[in-house]
């Protein structure tokens, strides 16, 4: 991560939240299923979600040839973003409410992963979120790997952005008789639901997943 | 919202998953804290995550009237998305590995809330973020309404995608012996956390936060 913003990564809204810290960049990455891609093509500008995953100083995506996004994504810049929701900050003005948030936006140009890659990097996705699966499982066939496209773009010109902790009052609303603090909001993890036909005995990364 | 897709909202990756249906579409908005939205300018095309709710048949955001984004968006049509990961879903082969989630895609051209329903239309979320709270707190000030640009876009040119339950397996791989289910994730509300200078009792909407 370049930790000199370029022109589009220089935050300017509320800058004190802005942070260039790979490390913060790699965390929220890691927290994150699914990121939103924004591109264009001759119908206009979009924004698709899209499963993501992080291998070193690259993020990872993928998805079928046909698609329209990928094929797009070789040919231009886009912004991947991704962004956690920690909570609603209830200020004693209607003005100072705010969120507690996570986000992070990465620009730059995607890359087709090559062939000899390409196994190994989903494996470590799979490896990501749900370790040890890979050697349960029936591995990937020809015809399935040829179907499939993986993309990565790195994780180079990016730029997060972070908000934490209590309301922001103004000094004169500190009298105001109003709630003031924080509602947590959280991605939480439910009990496993095994599939109707599923005999097989959960394995440690099920039976820990709503607990880890 | 347009029952017949446009277009731009076509879907046509797993298109059995598309729908048109405007209270599904609601639902997916109003379960929301957060969209992203994918528009260009001279830098690029941008992905960047605000604050949303619903109001009828259109969604709102706000920001200060300074902000590049609420400026590029009067200018030209944008896509807003919103995206809730419901599950990671395991499947007894690599390839049909997927994600149960809800996602809705908006295009469109957003317009400027005018000055006589702004205020209004910011009573309107703190009513959907904490019912009751507008009546407690200092409400804005001329100057601070006047920072303040509210925008919406007409909820019609737009599609939902949506994934549920269990995996989809190949016929021929349902011997495998690997466990085949859905792990559950959800958004989930933690227990409010007042600020340090708070000496006022919760209210229904803090009480209730974390078990509502």
């Amino acid at each position: 991560m370049n930790t000199a913003p370029s022109t589009r990564t220089q935050v300017k809204r509320i800058a004190r939240n802005a942070s260039y810290d790979p490390a913060l960049l790699h965390a929220i990455v890691d927290a994150a299923y699914v990121c939103h891609i924004a591109f264009a093509d001759a119908h206009g500008t979009h924004c698709i979600p899209t499963a993501c995953w992080r291998s070193g100083d690259y993020l990872y995506i993928h998805g079928s040839n046909g698609s329209r996004m990928l094929q797009r994504l070789t040919e231009q810049d886009c912004c991947v973003t991704i962004t956690h929701v920690d909570g609603l900050v209830l200020a004693r003005s209607a003005f100072n409410h705010s969120m507690n948030y996570r986000s992070a936006m990465v620009y730059g140009r995607f890359e087709v992963v090559a062939e000899d890659a390409k196994r190994q990097t989903l494996a470590d996705f799979m490896e990501h979120l749900a370790p040890g699966r890979q050697a349960e499982i029936r591995p990937g066939n020809d015809k399935e790997f040829a179907a499939t496209t993986v993309m990565r773009i790195a994780l180079l010109e990016a730029a997060c952005k972070v908000r934490t902790g209590p309301p922001d009052d103004d000094e004169e609303d500190m009298h105001i008789a109003a709630w003031a603090g924080v509602l947590p909001l959280a991605q939480a993890r439910g009990t496993p639901v095994p599939d109707a036909h599923c005999a097989v005995a959960a394995p440690a990364y099920v039976k820990d997943w709503a607990t880890s």
